[in-house]
């Protein structure tokens, strides 16, 4: 069956096309009887309007893009899926993309979304597009920054950004090791040009410089990856100062510094003890491991991007001063 | 600045609009000469045609649409990325929908990617929408469908389908358990509604047979959660005859067995051995646990759908037969 043409619904309800496009956008300037005409015409030619036609005369394209650096860490698809439930009940489609840590490919991506014409991006940012991104949001494309900073403080204060207290976090996992007599140390850190990894390195050194230890920590600059944390247990081990502790800071890291630790037939907490920012589920299959961590709450943080999101898309609220939200974090055990 | 329009391009290159919108799109019926004028304007300007309006000419908006059951499960995310990392090569993006296991919202969802006038679909159907999903195959658009088939066998020969061989895959795994001697199985199941879950229950049940074991086996109906696996257990060890060996038909509901059974204090596998259909990661952190899993490969498969994609759209491509590309597994096991 041929697709029917808005001039042929014009046709049945004996209208201009003009007008079959005013009841198409909900308009107010069509009688209540043009409006009849054409609802009627519209059901007996069974007429689809095209979503992209009316999203030129709206202005809007309901589709919001998102970009993360990994769409299968589940981090990333939580805050995802607590923006999806949240924009979708106002008609708000995601559309997702990897930058897999890449400047080069977020910055195509970012120039992609330009183009579709989405209504407003949220990245998570790989680092290096610091100026592209600012100059996007100062264009009026309502940009919201999750989870990462850019790396250029100036343009940070223009931003909407959701994040955590990565600092602080850090810095209560450490002092928790210290506390517990710990003066060995090993930090598994992130990489240091994404702001995530920074910060929580700060807090590490934050928490070893009040407790009074000078001697620099082990640190093994990982990739918040599984097996960058089974490489950090493995240059520890190869080092002539092993830790007693080890503080991971991402939770897939974690996850590999556990299992190079079993297989090396070491005891948690005996033998090492582990503080990981971030929840490591497979944390609870070990016997008694007293394992700390620190409960990130990415769903949350997707729902409030969700409602920030709505609120800068409503042209009333573009102007608004940058909302920053920073998620705090409590520490908790696996006992 | 006020954004420079296609009129304003053709004026400043001495053309007609229509020129212009020839060189945008690459047509081949253009001068040297106007190409060269057009791109000088197009930069002296600052012009940004809109994806938009290019897609209306075009027929085509590169975006596909991608409804699956969670985005917060890697399984699924691990196809997408497949998916994207092939189809993006080619300018396409995905849009992405959870129908959270929901016939409604799926039904809802693929009516929004029409209305969208997304270059194809690829579902992992939540089922009850098999005619609405043939439809829409008939109307033109290219689907593919992932992971689950659909509960009409009727529908099912019209539509490409890049799926596991489900019924080998359990069976495989309840075989190797009968043969280490087990007779007292439990069996996790995954919901009856879901093509999945009803044949890899059927490959269980092919292997009973083939052992002459002919009291029923103790069956859970779970949800593919880890809830649902803790709950299995739970069952299991309020009935009067406990199972010594655990078939779990998801790899979710399996991390929820492995942790419920630790909980009780029993051992792995001495007390109750394990068979999983799909890896647990986190099952290596236990010590020798003999655990036996049928490996997925859903990036893989997400690569095949890529390509399968990308040739449909080649209309010369859209009328040939239905692809049906069934994923064979190997049995494998966590010493």
């Amino acid at each position: 069956m041929l697709k029917a043409t808005i001039k042929e619904v014009a046709a049945e309800a004996e209208v201009s096309t003009a007008t079959v496009s005013r009841v198409l956008n909900n308009s107010l300037k069509v009688s209540e009887e043009a409006r009849r005409r054409v609802n009627a015409a519209i059901a007996k030619l069974n007429y689809e309007p095209s979503a992209i036609a009316r999203s030129l005369k709206q202005d809007r394209t309901f589709m919001i893009g998102v970009i993360v650096p990994d769409i299968t860490n589940p981090y990333f698809m939580e805050i995802s899926k607590g923006i999806e439930d949240t924009v979708g009940q106002s008609g708000f489609q995601l559309m997702f993309c990897s930058s897999d840590e890449n400047t080069d490919k977020e910055s195509r991506l970012l120039q992609l979304l330009n183009e579709k014409r989405v209504d407003a991006v949220v990245v998570a940012t790989a680092g290096g597009n610091g100026s592209k991104i600012a100059g996007m949001s100062r264009s009026g494309l309502p940009v919201v920054l999750i989870d990462r900073t850019l790396e250029n403080v100036d343009g940070l204060s223009e931003l909407d950004l959701i994040a955590e207290d990565n600092a602080a976090g850090a810095y209560m996992l450490a002092k928790r090791l210290l506390e517990d007599g710990h003066t060995a140390i090993g930090v598994v850190n992130g990489p240091s040009w994404v702001s995530t990894g920074r910060e929580r390195y700060e807090g590490v050194l934050r928490a070893l410089n009040e407790f009074g230890i000078e001697q620099p920590p082990l640190v093994y600059n990982g990739d918040f990856t599984v097996e960058g944390g089974v490489r950090a247990v493995r240059r520890f081990w190869q080092s002539n100062r092993k830790p007693t502790a080890i503080v991971s800071l991402n939770n897939r890291m974690t996850f590999g510094v556990l299992l190079e630790l079993i297989r090396k037939g070491q005891h948690i907490p005996t033998d090492v003890a582990i503080a990981s920012f971030g929840e490591v589920e497979a944390g609870q299959l070990l016997k008694n491991p007293k394992l700390y961590y620190i409960d990130q709450q990415p769903y949350d943080m997707g729902k409030r991007t969700g409602e920030l999101l709505l609120s800068r898309m409503d042209k009333q609220n573009q102007n608004a001063d940058p909302h920053l939200e920073i998620f705090s974090h409590q520490i908790k055990c696996i006992p």
